[in-house]
């Protein structure tokens, strides 16, 4: 901690970009302070780490030939901050030496409940309005993948049960190869995951609830000319079929209202992710997505001065965990730097 | 391989970039093909995997909490692309299944000689003079930090012995602790190196060959500042003392040319870096230090619609395997999309 206890750096966010900015800004004497926080879209308590931890197998993460789970990989992250003596906020004070969280905690991360970024030092309050100033902040806090909402969904994703929000991450799995799937979705991405999949599918279903595509005229020709692809006009999932592995879809007619069901090896949504940037409403740049705008895309900056982004909650583009970690490690260095321009010690 | 034996895309490099970009275009079925190449520096024949091979303890990659050394690291980044079955080019022909690199190979990894970039499919010759037709490129083939040339310099920083030339890589482990260390420049950086350092060092002496820095006035002050800092001007190492381990340096007057030696506990380089574009002059846009200029900062494009970079080739600033791992990443699913976009198989 910086002198009158303010904090040299506040980290928001506990995925990929989060830990790895509080590696490299730990390793950078920065003494960090992060909240944790809780995926908004798991009301109840469950361990940080972003959207790795509705993940199973992550291949794609270099640096581990045979693969990982997320919550794995996630773990390691937290505790090599944790070894360079970050300091998470919990709701039992700062813990600087969570040297193994596979053991559990006896208590809860904590999440950021507000800032203002208006004033400097910055204010960040926690969720016991304990109020917190630092000199830079940096925000990692992420996007969660749009959901339909349906309690088959979310348990088969939640158990590698072939539910996935992500083409790019998964779709390589064995368990995907030569089966037919489906796509939830109809926009540009929806058509660019569904096109990825075909790859590996035997088949591939693009469910879309209306009578055409909301992607741009190209992204649509393509879709309709692959012939593994087969878009399949005005339906919503209502159900998702199987008991571990997914086994089928119901499908409802949004014109007609009818109910069938298709057997699918495996379902993708692509509806969509909503960036984590509620809280910032009015405090910093966002694009029109409500991404937080980068102020020199190649670098971590935004429209305020000494605030920092990194990881999904800037990136609409291509959300792997290595690249949030990428981003991650710039945010830290990037706030190292200012700090040193700055003469603060 | 494409119809009519061009490739979907030719990987050039495999340091963190190159692999990460070569693990993401195997995952998405484009059979990469990799030139793993040979580090310019090392005339005799090592293993690739670009700067990491130089470097020990890496603590910082995020996911080995307990850290890793560069080399293990990179040889699990090379398994992992194997897994998936990139070819890498060999004096043996192509070897998909490089499963257990550590065993040692029977032969060697083969360099790029040149590329054509102004044909497409673009061109790409190998070591062997063997034409390779490609329809997309991803340059990942680094920068390496320029080094004094003493032979004691390069045996100590090879084994760990308290040489380096990277600050933020390596300042904060515990060998460098509160002892005096050396930095080796006068620009921008080297200011910025030797000013991290003060945060672990108990003083560091940044040595410069001449009367004054070139690093910009607001930099220079800094380092003069710095109650940790000492300048040493007019003084160039001529030889780095110490077995294991560094335990001084001897210097010499560039104006007198009288010898003096310095106990010292590190030694750090900071005389730039010389990214490996030499073969892309005049072929793609290069920016006046030879870095690979970007088309767009946060993608991975570059002046050539279809050649993709990637990692220290294109990066002055961050320099992090991190970092370059996630831009890998980007170079590969680039890729992947301009290849989806031509409608190519």
């Amino acid at each position: 901690m910086a002198s009158d206890n303010i904090e040299k750096v506040i980290i928001i966010g506990s995925g990929p970009a989060g830990w790895t900015a509080a590696i490299y800004a730990a390793r950078a004497n920065l003494d960090p302070l992060i909240f944790a926080g809780r995926p908004k879209s798991q009301p109840t308590t469950i361990l940080p780490g972003g959207q790795l931890m509705m993940t199973t197998e992550v291949e794609n993460y270099p640096g581990f030939p045979d693969g990982v789970t997320g919550p794995k990989l996630m773990s390691y992250f937290e505790q090599q901050a944790a070894r360079f003596n970050t300091r998470i906020v919990t709701d039992n004070g700062l813990h600087p030496d969570v040297s193994n969280p596979d053991d559990g905690h006896s208590y809860s991360y904590h999440d950021c409940q507000r800032v203002d970024l208006s004033v400097k030092p910055f204010v960040v309050i926690g969720e016991d309005d304990k109020e917190y100033r630092a000199h830079t902040v940096i925000i990692a806090t992420g996007a969660t993948a749009n959901w339909i909402g349906l309690e088959n969904e979310k348990r088969l994703a939640a158990s590698g049960g072939g539910v996935s929000a992500c083409a790019v991450c998964d779709g390589a799995l064995p368990v995907f190869r030569d089966k037919e799937l489906a796509v939830v979705g109809g926009g540009d991405s929806a058509v660019e995951e569904a096109t990825y999949l075909t790859k590996f599918a035997s088949k591939v279903y693009l469910i879309h609830r209306r009578d055409q595509l909301r992607a741009s005229k190209i992204m649509a020709q393509r879709a309709m000319d692959n012939p593994k692809m087969e878009i399949v006009w005005n339906k919503v999932v209502v159900d998702v079929l199987g008991d571990d592995m997914i086994s089928g879809i119901k499908l409802k007619d949004t014109v007609t209202g009818e109910e069938s069901t298709q057997t699918v090896g495996g379902l993708f949504m692509a509806i969509g992710h909503t960036p984590a940037t509620e809280f910032l409403q009015g405090q910093l740049d966002l694009d029109d997505k409500k991404y937080i705008k980068l102020d020199d895309s190649y670098r971590s900056t935004t429209s305020v001065d000494g605030v920092f982004a990194a990881g999904d909650v800037v990136d609409s583009v291509y959300r792997q965990a290595i690249t949030a970690a990428g981003m991650g490690c710039k945010a830290a260095l990037d706030a190292e730097r200012w700090l040193a321009d700055k003469g603060i010690e």
